[in-house]
């Protein structure tokens, strides 16, 4: 098999995604991790155009952003488990959330982390508006795909995973059960499968830097 | 088969993409048009989250996001001609390319034609490095994907089709065989091909629509 290395780091999300589903896959790869504050000539090499991580190279030739690595994964290892639906309308409904999350969902739940007083206010109300569409789709199901996680959830993950540090650290709870009930029992369906529990990003970094980021704009606004 | 319907309007050029590739597979369908300024009952039922054209109907089930569209159409209509390439790099690479179509070209070309003074010089410069960057990306090629239109041809025809009537309107010329050459013959091939010919946008409509949508503008800022 030719060589399989991921560019990125165990602290962004969209790397964090592709990792997961490598493992799920059974997929053995070097991990080349980049400084996201320094990036490589590696990192500018195999993606001129972003400039951004996570990059997969697979014998030698270069893929980016995310879900496009992840449907290449998806395709290129076909053996189990099979993330993605065989049904060309399951498979397209499932792309379409996919779109929803990385335009809408996570943009506007990190507005609501990162802004501060009445722009914190509104991107709040924005953000409870797009998890209530989240959380009336998962209406019923275990997981996004029925009864096991699969692509949609790990493009989800960021709510189960990263969210939690940054309510942590704001003290500020956004997913709770009352307003979100389904979304709220799927995070902890997420969190129970094992292999997700093997792989949660690495807490005490994630709340140091979130920490950081968040602490000159208090101290100055 | 199951009958199958677009809800869109033939101005819109992500209609016209879904359009193009129901024509290229030979897919029957039946056009549903929607007044873009006034959103039917049909659109909102069917397209709740993003209450947006186009929507594809095939037996009641809708899809909307044009890429999600054309994907969904090349998996369940398999026959000639293949739009995207079986070869999972190469359809990543397509899906890339799509992508940056989507979120920096089409936008960004937008921007040179739809602001003023000095906003529209930026707007501008920026418009020529991306459409340097799908320049590079077309050098030797006679379409993206090598001798015959598909996929991504399709997704970037609003360069050749929607491009010329906003340039001819303001007067403003941005795609040229210098500074573009590889684009520039790009633009010529794909008019040259008698599918496209047979479905270019409505060209009076077209023009009507985009000089009343500058001359308020123009007249007042």
């Amino acid at each position: 098999m030719a060589e399989v290395k991921l560019i990125g780091s165990p602290l962004s999300f969209y790397c964090w995604r592709v990792a997961m589903v490598l493992k799920m896959k059974g997929v053995d790869y070097e991990y080349i991790l980049e400084d996201p504050r320094n990036k490589s000539p590696l990192l500018l090499k195999y993606n001129p155009i972003h400039k951004k991580i996570p990059v997969l190279l697979h014998g030698g030739n270069p893929i980016a952003e995310s879900l496009v690595i992840i449907e290449y994964i998806h395709e290129t290892w076909k053996e189990n488990p099979i993330i993605l639906s065989e049904d060309p309308y399951e498979r397209a409904i499932a792309r379409f959330w996919a779109k929803f999350t990385d335009e809408k969902v996570i943009p506007g739940v990190w507005a609501a982390f990162s802004t501060r007083g009445e722009a914190r206010e509104k991107a709040t109300e924005s953000a409870i508006e797009l998890l209530k569409t989240v959380d009336q789709e998962l209406k019923g199901k275990k997981f996004f795909g029925g009864e096991a996680i699969g692509y949609l959830d790990i493009v989800m993950g960021l709510i189960p995973c990263w969210l939690p540090i940054w309510e942590e650290v704001l003290g500020m709870k956004l997913v709770d059960a009352e307003t979100f009930p389904s979304l709220h029992a799927w995070v902890e369906n997420f969190l129970e499968v094992p292999i997700i529990k093997e792989s949660l990003p690495p807490r005490d970094e994630m709340l140091h830097i979130f920490r950081q980021y968040i602490s000159p704009s208090t101290a100055t606004k």
